[in-house]
């Protein structure tokens, strides 16, 4: 859906602010914070946190670059949220709440914002998100929503992305590569996953996959060791074999490659007893669970090993 | 200063996404968080807040809109993290951390990206805020960097903008108007007074003046009330005196409607003994303090009052 009107009567710009933050607010429901402390005060307030450590992250979506007129509204609200959801989630962390930052020209239809804010509503309460608050600037042309997320560590320990050492196992959730097919919006980001894998000691480090695994691996590899993965334990999607079979590359590079996959990637102590922790994730979780290869020391890697220096993710602001 | 440049080998495009952050550290310098929760993961680790309410607040500054080529980058960058703040004083909060979203077009030039990263590294030690992470989007044309702030409640008691009743005396900080002619990007956010405010238990409610006392006094009335405002107690600024002078509106309409002025805007319970709050005022603060009028029920307004509805102060989205 094109998110702008040629009509003025249909834009926001016949509302003005006081009005549409009015509508932003009963689009969102039930997901805005409770009075006195909701949206319209200078500044969202929120319980105090106790004794658990604080998360923030902060992702945008931006007409043209993370969605485009083949999505409708409710996608592109339903990724800009998930998208913060699998930010926490790769700490093992719980989300609490959300503001949001609105850069909006005054074109935009008061339709396509509608359909946006009730998704983030509808996706913000399947969550436990409160939208505790936010801003409205105009723009002249962009169109973006920049959301910046609170949670709160799970239990005592969070999980970076700095901890892996020689021989510890890379694990990879779900199947990688051509989310662009529509699992870019559609994903479900990996929350009770990654909350489970911060309570286990022997899981090292963290992160999501959103820039392509190739790229994203480097990471979470220490200096002096190089992951070494092996090509047939790739979980490769039907999405990348698909795309893979349209523009000629392979369905691996595909699965290299890629963004927005939004899986977890982490690493497991070599000394682990990985049969029995894969039988814990197994009697626990649905969601495929694949062993992609082990970190070693620089001169180490097998000759068998899949060439990660060959495929390069999505890099941004490339190329001037 | 312009932020942008033809010659790709000055533009952020050259540096490719993880040289620029590398950078965005450097130049943050002692304002970034320390290891191992700095900027880089997938969420940044804030300290818990214990039993302290949190404060969250958002404000973008986007070129073209909150700043343009004649102001420096160092300016733009001082007004985004200060006008953050200045919600933050508007609750009587403490301020803690913040996340930056840049939207980058691939031309901007390294030059302006450096200048404005030194002064937020600046501005935020000078504030004892903390840069815990953020992130990066390109954009096609759109300049703009979003800043998410977190504070904390300075006690038990957070000053929303409700509460005010009958007979209530109004109050402002500082001088009002003619913003634009450099208080948008030099003021001093009232963080200290804010925090004073919010002690004492005779202060009702508390906001900043943002989009012009006219319109944001609005947000303090409750229903039924009226302010009922002496144009001759009006802390009228110079520089709204300058403007009126240029443009022939009185200076009385600037300092009403400009925005940007970034004020405290109080409610004093009307029983309050208003000599011994301005002495206790007065022995604390060298911030200029004026009592401009009541709160009064709606037939109760004098004659001589300033009739309000004339003056809207700064319209967001106004006029599509």
């Amino acid at each position: 859906m094109n998110p702008f009107t040629d009509n003025p009567a249909l834009a926001v710009g016949s509302l003005g602010e006081r009005r549409l933050i009015a509508k932003l607010r009963d689009w969102l429901g039930a997901a805005t914070a409770p009075a006195p402390f909701g949206i319209g005060d200078d500044c969202a307030v929120l319980p105090a946190t106790g004794a658990r450590r604080l998360l923030v992250t902060t992702d945008p979506v931006i007409y043209g670059r993370h969605f485009d007129d083949s999505l409708p509204p409710a996608a592109a609200a339903a990724k800009l949220l998930k998208r913060n959801l699998s930010d926490i989630a790769a700490m093992g962390g719980v989300p609490r709440s959300a503001v949001v930052s609105l850069a909006l020209p005054r074109r935009v239809s008061i339709a396509w914002i509608r359909g946006f804010y009730r998704a983030l509503g509808r996706c913000a309460r399947a969550h436990g998100v409160t939208i505790a608050g936010g801003d409205i600037a105009e723009s002249a042309d962009m169109l973006g929503a920049f959301l910046t997320l609170l949670g709160e560590a799970a239990g005592p320990r969070v999980l970076t992305r700095r901890g892996s050492r020689a021989g510890d196992w890379i694990y990879v959730t779900g199947e990688l590569g051509g989310s662009i097919l529509g699992k870019h919006h559609r994903f479900v980001p990996r929350l009770p996953e990654g909350r489970w894998l911060a309570g286990r000691r022997e899981v090292r480090c963290l992160m999501d996959v959103s820039d392509g695994l190739a790229k994203d691996l480097l990471e979470l590899t220490p200096a002096g060791l190089r992951p070494a993965l092996s090509a047939a334990a790739l979980p490769v999607s039907r999405a990348a074999r698909t795309l893979a079979r349209r523009d000629g590359r392979s369905a691996i590079d595909h699965a290299l490659s890629d963004g927005e996959d939004f899986e977890l990637l982490f690493a497991l102590a070599a000394r682990a007893e990985r049969a029995a922790f894969e039988t814990a994730w197994l009697r626990r979780f649905q969601t495929p669970l694949t062993c992609i290869g082990q970190f070693v020391r620089a001169g180490d890697v097998p000759a068998s090993a899949i060439p990660l220096q060959q495929y390069h993710g999505y890099e941004h602001l490339a190329g001037a």
